[in-house]
């Protein structure tokens, strides 16, 4: 039995190789599964709720999908849709809004992460919370309910968007009969983990990412910064300890995997 | 210059001569106006955060359109809608949602009101409140401003959402420059009050109403409640104590204004 799965693709600054290895090609080797009938969908609605320029609101969401275009995703092959051109989905969005108590959002990770992060009251941060960051586990619902879908791969972090997805179906489905498929979430395991410029794991966060499209000669700069050990280039070397070496074994893998 | 006025029809049980006088017939009369194009939609999506019954909410969406059909609304002098035919609407909330602080929605009077009238914390009551009801200030604005309403007719109650309005038009006016004309609420003063049959002033909660649709049979035994005082037929009455009196005086006012 074909089971549809679906993959939201949020509009991100600088994508960079880990990334890919990371997120980006796990993701699109569902597509290559018999079992599953892919759905990608660039999530430029959910950006909305951080990214407020709208000439960087365009340009990411366009780079957004060259991107994945670039790296393999096949619109032949899989189904491939921007989230605003389809209006329905903001209608369902809405209809389920009245199907989940307000307690549910209380709830959920993002606003509760932010809550925890800035240690102030929600009296407080809620001046700087706006709605579509609160909504947006709804919004998350209508993009999987809409569609039938049957699974949505997720990060571990994400696990509770599908959960809370689930409840609002029930509820939809309590009053209305049978009406939704409830989803089920799909752990990915990170196939592998690319180390940054400095040896810690590739990561914005610690600015030590290589970009996935960028200069050649600004890449050539990033790379000779790869950090090495003061021994002669002719001394051997401990493979678990290079950078260098733990780029090739991990490219390697997904050599092998694309076979 | 012609200013566009906007009025929101939600689905109500039982419609009733108080409801005519005080609310619909000054809302219709707005239509007669030359200095504004009046527009009129159903707000069937507002009626969802409330009536999960399927058949009920569609009886009532089509039973308030027939209503304001039946006591004059003429679609072809002014614009007539259902909320739920126009998708941008919905799309227009999600995007509006994402510049609407949460505290502003802390604040609006219905969520607000129901945490008051319950004595509940916040937190009990949010897994009663669903977020289709928290959110619906934001709906609103984008019923307002969607087609670039000039004036909101609105009762004192309603003030706070005309005004709710202008922030988040000009909070995204701010970002993107001029987009959104910001609205004015016009406040409707209530040309008559009708009093119910125990004299009171007509009103569901009261139990005193006169449905505007009902069997002649049903309606002569309400007629026949209405309190009158212990004098003889013959004995003459005080008008401002005659709750007849008070019908009838009414209805002459509402006679006079069609002319």
């Amino acid at each position: 039995m074909t089971k549809t799965i679906l993959t939201g693709i949020k509009p991100t600054r600088q994508i960079h190789l880990g990334n890919y290895i990371g997120a980006i090609k796990p993701a699109l080797d569902l597509a290559k599964i018999e079992d599953y009938r892919s759905a990608y969908f660039v999530a430029d609605y959910h950006g909305l709720t951080k990214i407020h320029n709208a000439e960087e609101f365009r340009h990411l969401s366009y780079g957004i999908a060259a991107t994945w275009l670039a790296l393999g995703l096949d619109p032949d092959m899989v189904i491939f849709y921007r989230q605003s051109d389809v209006p329905d989905i903001f209608e369902l969005n809405w209809i389920l809004s009245c199907f989940t108590s307000k307690g549910l959002m209380n709830r959920a990770h993002a606003y509760k992460a932010l809550i925890d992060s800035n240690k102030k009251s929600e009296k407080d941060i809620d001046f700087c919370v706006n709605m579509g960051l609160f909504n947006y586990p709804v919004l998350m619902a209508a993009d999987i309910l809409m569609f039938k879908t049957e699974v949505v791969p997720v990060g571990k972090d994400q696990v509770q968007h599908v959960e809370i997805t689930r409840d609002i179906a029930e509820s939809f489905n309590n009053t209305y009969g049978e009406t939704f498929l409830l989803p089920e979430y799909k752990i990915q395991e990170n196939t592998a983990v690319l180390p940054g410029l400095d040896g810690r794991k590739m990561s914005k966060s610690y600015n030590n990412t290589i970009p996935l499209f960028e200069d050649p000669k600004k890449l050539q700069k990033l790379i000779n910064k790869i950090k090495t050990d003061s021994l002669l280039p002719e001394a051997p070397k401990d493979p678990d300890r290079s950078t260098i070496f733990m780029f090739i074994k991990n490219l390697l893998l997904i050599l092998k995997l694309k076979r």
